[in-house]
């Protein structure tokens, strides 16, 4: 009886299972937290660490790519197949801040393998989900018996997500030749839940800034003045109750204009997958839900956009009170935008909307943070995606279901300066604690992803044989 | 040609002026700062030094009166005519800070005398207006050729006023029989302009504190559960949003009900003051008049109650932005309010009103300073305040005029406690900067209340025998 590709690949894995993990504990241990500045050298090295790590992989090039913050790495291999497509798979290498004295079990820094588990600092964001295709090429290479992928394979492994990505636009509009692909496979997200293993098809989009309200040149007496001249902490507070209507709906007029509809396939899957919304409520630290009138939940987290305050700051704040009209307020908001959703015209929508609101004797300035991230959306139908839920099902043996993530991220930038749909390969589950204290990955999982890894090259190069694929999908629908 | 009683206390005063001026300088450096807790042993030594100079005054009776925070000044000098009026003179002796670093010309407890003002912390705020009694009284005395005053006098001077008086109710209930009184004569206020005497009618009441709202238990990603969970600086922005009505109006349902409006008389007197709004918005450092649709700037600030907010706080702050849905918000609330409001009623109401309008999810805390200060209107036609206004005629050689105070203070709690009307004889003026810096008083207007003074025991007296009084208004008129 002859083994299968699936028996061969697994064979593989569990043999070299040992010194892969070996390998990620060390890489684990470079504390490339970008958000500290003093910790420049360690993401340097981390970037030097990954790139000898994907040569001795097999990768022809491995290069550390320079910017003007933290590093990127990038990797090629071509495939020996001319007319195979070109695949670009991207995660991060810097990790989110963390030390023993916030409550981790352990030193963050220091690798644990406890109870099928391995605990540290981006064990799960990001390193552990970007390091599972080493060891997932070299499956596919051993179970093929090929020596060059069956994709053309590049990989790009930026040092800045966690600092909110600020040179990436920049580096991949430079080396837009370089990284040209046919899709892009983000490795930097998750899973429904342990036992439900799931595909993201998109992210929200961004638009965020801030808009400070001028009043009185300075704090003035509430009993002298209070009453008969603006306050700039009401204003803001007008503005802000302003941005919803009575259904939670955002008030801004046009700001759904074009918004891509879940399809009612969409809202069934959704429907369907297993949703505990008190698990959920204890997940978000909150006591009720509230959103959209006629949303779900998650379709309000994943599909639906929002206008959120995410700070406001105006007048006294200290113990007791203090009988003043404020001089100014500032209020931080961010928008999450889906498909169908421009940035800059919700940016204009905004400027003109709050420039209306505010009545004489009160000066406005908005600031947006950058161009803002575009959403992305792959539909269910793109066979890149069917791909990748082959892949994964040959995996996990199990149905693969659909997801979206309610945050907001490079993929876009690469959707849309590659001009390629964006597929989302990730084993992290919830409660794996990113960004938060003990974040660890399941081994389990993690060798899953591994061999979905060593899986999607093959079905990736069979199905793009089989037809072309579709243009990108552009947010625009 | 025999000199009238004009002439005789005009000739007194010129005759005083000299030492009158250098006693109040000994007291002006005494730097009195309820404010600055180790300034503790010169709030008792400014005491002290008032209690000797009344006493110096001819007053049989002057005691420092211990509080739980700075001493008040208790002085008492009974009438020989057994069936004269009972009137209690309230001021205090405490300052605000002050310092030469803030922007001062000279040391601001150095008081300097130039161009015809004295420079000094407390020069009008209050020390100049509380000493004033001092002579005004010994004029009083000597033009009359009385032994005793034609009222019996009683002093208080609180030494907590700029701290916001915390032990005040308290010192007054505990000492209402020795405080007892048929009327408060409040010296800490001020007139119309240089050129324009007018006697103040009344107080609004403040009712404050905050109300703070709970959401997600931390601060969460607005990616990942925005839009889904109530977000605390939407709801305390909707509350805030909620208070006024597009008339500006206080919206609170019952909020109105039993305010006393300004009869037509009040509202014609009011109309004729020389108001030039530009430079009140200067003053104000505001750019533009804003309040309660169907008043003027006048009306809004003396006579219509209000609901302000001092502060709100909520989420992220600092430079830039991040993506959450902020934990808790925190707004600081004041209301002003005008006879015929209950302070009391004020804070049911808004309590109710504010649980109806947070949405599940949220859970909220109000908490109130204290009970609230009430409103004080002394009416136009009463016979205390005609008294007031013939005196201060006798002094200024002028029509006197009306004005309100805005602002809130411990006079409504002589009216509460005591049951008695409360007059304002004020001669500072707005230029005067209290609070502020290069604090001075005018020095003619300063003499123009010295005569004030020495006229009203007098007038008073005698139109206390030419009928009974009205008993004490009441907020609820
Ligand atoms: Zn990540
Ligand atoms: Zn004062």
């Amino acid at each position: 009886m002859s083994s299968t590709p699936d028996d061969d690949v697994q064979t593989y894995i569990r043999a070299h299972r040992t010194p892969f993990l070996a390998d990620l504990a060390e890489w684990l241990r470079i504390p490339s937290v970008s958000a500290e500045p003093d910790r420049a050298p360690d993401l340097l090295r981390s970037a030097e660490w990954l790139a000898a790590a994907l040569k001795e992989t097999g990768f022809p090039v491995a290069e550390v790519w320079p910017t003007k913050g933290a590093p990127a790495v990038f990797a090629e291999w071509r495939s020996d197949d001319e007319d195979a497509p070109t695949v670009l798979v991207y995660g991060h290498h810097d990790v989110q801040p963390a030390a023993l004295a916030d409550g981790w079990d352990g030193d963050p820094f220091e690798p644990v393998e406890r109870d099928g588990r391995l605990y540290a600092r981006g064990a799960a964001d990001d390193k552990g989900q970007v390091f599972l295709h080493t060891l997932g090429l070299r499956a596919h290479l051993a179970a093929t018996g090929r020596t060059t992928p069956a994709v053309h394979l590049k990989f790009l492994v930026e040092g800045e997500e966690e600092s909110g990505s600020p040179h990436f636009l920049e580096l991949i509009r430079e080396r837009a030749d370089r990284l040209a692909c046919d899709t892009a496979i983000v490795s930097d997200t998750g899973m429904w839940a342990e036992d439900t293993p799931t595909v993201c098809t998109g992210m929200r989009g961004l638009v965020d800034g801030e808009v400070v309200l001028h009043g009185p040149d300075q704090d003035i007496h509430s009993g002298s003045f209070g009453g008969a001249v603006p306050n700039p902490a009401t204003e803001a507070a007008r503005l802000v109750a302003a941005l919803h209507d009575d259904d939670r709906r955002v008030a801004i007029p046009g700001f759904y204009d074009g918004v891509v509809e879940l399809t009612e396939r969409e809202r069934r899957l959704l429907a369907e997958l297993r949703f505990d919304e008190a698990a959920w409520l204890r997940t978000a630290k909150s006591h009720a839900a509230l959103g959209e009138r006629g949303h779900s939940t998650l379709e309000r987290i994943w599909a639906r956009p929002t206008a959120e305050v995410n700070g406001i700051h105006s007048g006294y704040g200290g113990p007791g009170g203090k009988t003043i009209v404020p001089s100014r307020a500032e209020v931080k908001f961010s928008f999450r935008l889906v498909a169908g959703q421009d940035t800059a015209a919700v940016q204009r929508l905004f400027t003109d909307w709050v420039a209306e609101r505010l009545p004489d004797g009160v000066r406005h300035e908005i600031r947006f943070w950058g161009g803002g991230t575009r959403p992305c959306l792959t539909p269910l139908d793109h066979p890149a995606l069917r791909s990748l839920v082959r892949a994964m099902g040959r995996a996990f043996g199990q149905e693969i279901r659909f997801t979206r993530e309610g945050g907001s991220g490079p993929a876009a930038d690469l959707q849309d300066v590659l001009g390629v749909p964006v597929l989302f390969l990730g084993i992290s589950v919830p409660s794996d604690g990113w960004h938060s204290v003990n974040e660890k990955v399941e081994l389990d999982l993690l060798f899953k992803g591994v061999e979905t890894a060593a899986h999607l090259w093959t079905d990736l190069a069979e199905d793009w044989r089989a037809g072309p694929w579709p243009a990108a999908p552009r947010p625009a629908s």
